[in-house]
């Protein structure tokens, strides 16, 4: 059994819904197949909308995340979608499944956490539910606006852009194998803190996501939910092109640099190709906008580095040394 | 543990979620505390966002509950919130975890049922998400417009209003009772065949929802998802009012009073009055608007029956005898 849902993958049934479900409503811009849909309003902005779910077993395990954390993290991942797309987000809808055993410090915390990631980005709380359950679930949807025309798709690629990212990817799969192997207190606390922070709280690149899109400088974009190469080849299929990364040109931060000498081996690039949950912006754009985005990252205080190009057809790693190399699996498949 | 949730109870998790989250975005007309969220949007109407998680093992149990219909109610329970507040729905996102055991057929058959309703309703789908989980969940957002001006909201019962129902509440937690005892393929074939379908697949009142308020009628608005006492509660504390229902005019379908008579005993008044899960809308509105009603509801084909009135404050319930009776509960309280 678990092989027929492990076989057909998350996008293909992604791709099932989308079929039987052709768009009818010509308000739908965008339905599903991008990080958010794309809905008309009247004046001169589109509506953007997402939704995430946060399960218990499947994307966190209370044994090593706060609810602190985990609330940050929960309005943090459907926020990434709208910077994926170049909006900015108004406001959110929270659904909560708890179980009986939830203690009332669990669920102040958990709220704190979401309104500091409310109040941060000022994307204002506008409904939810809460429900008993037999696992603890969060499940969020965020509405923004983006203005007419500057939406970027994952389907604006072209043959020769090069291929960009935010931060340093990778991490945030270095942190939870962290926090796996020695618990939260042990992890948050050692060499790895940073990555293991990331893991818990990733941060989502409004600003850089909203500037990209304004100033026309990213054609297509996705966050890095599932890991690069997976959700980089999502963007080379509605783009209906290929792509090269270049792993010699992949940033690498400091606690992944240091992970790879202590293994001594070559997992590193695993968690930093097909790692998920960065939340970090992958976008393409063209050769000529290098600058423009160099001072961009420098003005946005963030790290923002060139990571290969987009071809005609075909998801090729190239390995330090310029030769082909083949991944253990593209990134996080959810079946 | 248990006890803690228990007390709290849900009314009171969702209010201290609204205090902490007091709305800071002058877009956001109405926040928690409502079936919807309203926000304004640019143009003639307001945006109504709503979203509502149907969990295993809480909401339902996947040895009864046909996937093709827990599609069909995972929207329909949705669609009834944008009915509740005068709206038209205009897209929607939906976001399902299925266990590793999950087959084909009953994705398959989960989308068909979701399909059917969106065609019905005419609303599209605009996004989702799926993931693995330990259980069965599906989550999912309707967005919705209202004319300014024409939201129906739960604070506007005012002293002396008549209180009406459409369809006959309770035969959802008649279906229910059924189909636990006698397992799915008994239940719907059975005597108590309506009610089965009633509570597996309820019908959302879209079209009365959306006269009761363009014409002005209902005064304030809610549909029953967690027992008639218990919703009308929640108009009341809105409202800041208090009201009465009349036993002797309850609407009581066929099945239940058939229920009534087998069991021989009053438990189908908890049915009627605490059971969950009914979908119909409880409305208020001035007892000179009672005639204009009676029209309406001939001329959707549905009934419509005055229940009770607005008071001051206190909720009272009136026997068939014109005696206060106390009810086990009010209704469906999460925790």
């Amino acid at each position: 059994m678990k092989r027929y849902l492990t076989e057909l993958g998350e996008d293909r049934i992604i791709r099932g819904l989308e079929k039987s479900f052709a768009p009818k409503n010509p308000r739908v811009i965008k339905g599903i197949g991008d990080d958010t849909s794309v809905t008309a309003q009247d004046g001169g902005k589109l509506l953007l909308s997402t939704t995430d779910t946060l399960i218990e077993g499947t994307h966190f395990d209370l044994s090593y995340a706060p609810p602190g954390l985990l609330g940050k993290k929960a309005l943090s991942i459907s926020l990434s979608d709208i910077a994926a797309m170049g909006g900015e987000p108004l406001f959110f809808l929270v659904s909560i499944a708890l179980t009986p055993k939830t203690k009332k410090e669990f669920i102040d915390a958990l709220y704190r956490g979401i309104k500091e990631i409310s109040e941060e980005f000022k994307v204002a709380l506008a409904g939810g539910n809460t429900a008993r359950a037999g696992l603890t679930m969060i499940s969020t949807t965020v509405i923004g606006e983006v203005p007419k025309g500057k939406a970027v798709y994952r389907s604006g690629a072209r043959e020769g852009h090069a291929i960009f990212v935010t931060g340093t990817p990778g991490d945030s799969a270095l942190g939870l194998k962290v926090l796996q192997n020695h618990g939260y207190r042990a992890a948050v606390k050692g060499r790895f803190g940073k990555a293991v922070s990331r893991h818990l709280a990733p941060v989502p690149r409004m600003e850089a996501g909203s500037l990209l899109a304004k100033k026309g400088i990213a054609r297509s974009m996705i966050d890095i939910s599932d890991g690069v190469a997976l959700d980089l080849k999502r963007v080379c299929v509605e783009s209906n092109a290929g792509a090269e990364i270049y792993l010699k040109d992949f940033p690498v931060s400091a606690e992944l640099k240091e992970y790879a000498e202590r293994v001594k081996d070559r997992s590193w690039i695993d968690l930093a190709l097909s790692g998920g949950e960065d939340y970090e912006l992958l976008f393409t754009a063209p050769e000529a906008d290098k600058k423009k985005i160099s001072r961009l990252a420098e003005r946005l205080k963030i790290r923002i580095t060139p990571i290969g190009r987009i071809t005609g057809k075909g998801l090729k790693i190239l390995d330090e040394n310029g030769r082909p190399m083949k991944l253990k699996r593209l990134g996080f498949e959810h079946f």
